[in-house]
């Protein structure tokens, strides 16, 4: 067994950079038996499963302190994110009081919060037990909702690597994908021969089911099983929504193409200006995303595309992080809909990927869906898919 | 895609009686983006991972109501164990508070414990949305502690087969390790030799690292990773802990095989007479094994022998629940040391599937342990895996 800890280090460093940056004494993440109930956080500052109650320790002058159980100890050591691993035999806190006594932290930031689910790792009967045992700290605990939002948000060098290599995975199955779409191909047909392409180079979907299949306008567009009953047809739409995990990481991308009819010269004619339409709204989008802007703002930009041509508007969020999974952290690209709560006030920050998407149904053809994966920085957007910029044709 | 809700459906019923049993109202299940952060029990009443909010309310009177977002609401009525599935747009609360105040409930028990892990799943963060969104019914959230032990506990008859389907696999693979084994191989090359049977089979380990290897005296007995330095000499003894995960169940067995000399007629007596200590032991642990039994006494049992025998007692718990993990449980079969808190003062329940496991070093053989898996009953005690009644011994 080989581990590579490359990115849970790189977020250690970047963790004590945010509580420098946001000013909070310490921060504890606190699990147990984590192969059955884990804490999203502790994948990227630990990598490793923890047995007995266990407590990780980062605080603003630098110090990295794991409090394991004796069993987790030497592999807590060897993964050496930490300047001083303590394994205990019988009772974590003593040795926990012991080390927050001696450091005496005006705050105490621990996982939970109502808005990101990203940062609510700490269980409640957790956090009922750190309140019965450490009573004199009671009064410092806060959320770490903050802390967490960004230090899941702004992906690091290795991060990003491995989002670019998912990408590129996923591209090269949609150009396998274009060369099997023909004319009586099944919805099932393309499902299963993109999960084919995912096995052989033993990966899996990031998302379930995935991916999604969407032929001709009859169909329902979303978290949709794809069905035989589905036909590909000279004249009509495929559309997809794909993405594969990859050492440990997430693509999330929308393709669509058009079947040509034997006769037609081109594309016809509404489905061009439609497709160039989606693309604006992608683009304006793309444009009003940088750091310091708040969610809203961003799906406002492709919304008032919709709008100003009188276009129903696409019934869900413009964007969402993507990283270690397709929903990876807490700001969302959406309307100010009940639904997506505090999240759409979230502030972009420099390091953020996020997903850009938006379609249409054009009856009589099909769904032009367009989704698109980038990296916010603070010299301008990338673009780590390569952009669809015209609907991909079959002859 | 092919889903099997069995379980789901069985535990859903067993549920139902333990509210009765109990006499709790109502047990409420509130998650949300359970792909990231999942409640351990609704692997076992719902086998979906939901998006948005979520709630899962079952009553005592036998009401199975689901308050999911829209777009999950397919699959939960496909899953079938809900005779209400109610899927909203916007806002969960405004449904969830209609359906408390119809049903006036005097206790609803909440997903959190200090003690058991899998009685934990709620977020400390979710329980402060509960209450400051459903102020009028703060006053009765009491913890599922009890009914979620019971429930996870007590295995189904379908959980008892998935179990036993696991366990037979993982001897087979015993049989094939056994003639596998000779004199110059080392620790290493019995660990890759297992990993491939159980992929060649679509299998991962119960655990990670598994299995262990422990070959002679000199080798440090515990959660450690193969190493190619030790290697099966004649004389000397080799031990393995080994488990699989099959269908979603586990196993947890423990072996020991002696390398026989040329020379030797039998096995040489210090071997033997420990040997049958241990088996000693262990049909003891047994014979307190049953309904109503309490942890530590079951522990105590097999530990007055190792006493009577001035052995070193084993540092561990006789025993543990197995199940969909390797700890699957509350109740532990332990001593009454600081570590093992409340959980060796639960009671043995008929359903229960628990390891029995303990062993000692020999010197100069090597660590003698034995593991066996069993399933308690009202009738008795029925061993899951085929006790091994004799040292395996390899000529």
């Amino acid at each position: 067994m080989t581990f590579d800890f490359t990115i849970q280090r790189e977020k250690l460093d970047q963790a004590i950079g945010l509580l420098q940056e946001q000013d909070v004494d310490l921060w504890l993440t606190f699990v147990r038996e984590t192969n059955m109930n884990n804490d999203p956080m502790l994948d990227l500052i630990l990598g490793l499963n923890m047995t007995w109650l266990s407590a990780f320790l980062l605080t603003q002058s630098g110090e990295r302190i794991a409090i394991v159980g004796r069993y987790d100890a030497q592999s807590v050591t060897q993964m050496g994110g930490y300047d001083s691993v303590i394994g205990y035999d019988q009772d974590i806190f003593p040795v926990l009081q012991e080390q927050l006594t001696r450091m005496n932290p005006a705050q105490i930031a621990l996982n939970y919060s109502e808005n990101d689910v990203a940062a609510d790792g700490l269980p409640h009967g957790l956090w009922r037990l750190l309140n019965q045992q450490l009573p004199n700290f009671a009064d410092r605990f806060v959320s770490a909702e903050h802390l967490v939002s960004s230090l899941r948000g702004r992906k690091s060098l290795t991060e990003v690597k491995r989002v670019q290599q998912a990408i590129h995975t996923t591209e090269t199955i949609l150009d396998n994908i274009t060369t099997y779409i023909t004319p009586q191909k099944t919805a099932l047909d393309i499902y299963e021969f993109s999960r084919q392409e995912m096995a052989t180079r033993g990966l899996v979907s990031s998302w379930t089911p995935c991916p999604q299949v969407h032929i001709g306008s009859a169909v329902q567009v979303g978290h949709t099983v794809a069905e035989a009953g589905y036909t590909v047809q000279v004249g009509n739409l495929v559309h997809m929504d794909i993405g594969v995990v990859e050492n440990e990481y997430v693509s999330d991308i929308q393709r669509v193409w058009y079947i040509k009819k034997p006769d037609e010269a081109g594309i016809p004619e509404p489905l061009q200006t439609h497709f160039d339409l989606m693309r604006k709204a992608i683009l304006a989008a793309a444009d009003a995303l940088r750091p310091g802007s708040i969610g809203w703002e961003v799906d406002a930009a492709a919304r008032q595309v919709f709008m100003d041509h009188n276009i129903p508007e696409y019934q869900h969020a413009v964007g969402h992080h993507i990283g270690r999974t397709v929903h990876d952290g807490a700001t969302v690209l959406g309307p100010r809909w009940a639904r997506y709560g505090q999240t759409v006030y979230g502030v972009v920050e420099a390091g953020n990927i996020f997903t850009l998407e938006l379609g249409m149904m054009l009856d009589g053809f099909g769904y032009i869906g367009l989704e698109e994966d980038v990296l916010v920085t603070n010299d301008g957007l990338v673009w780590l898919s390569t952009p669809q910029t015209d609907i991909w044709v079959i002859e």
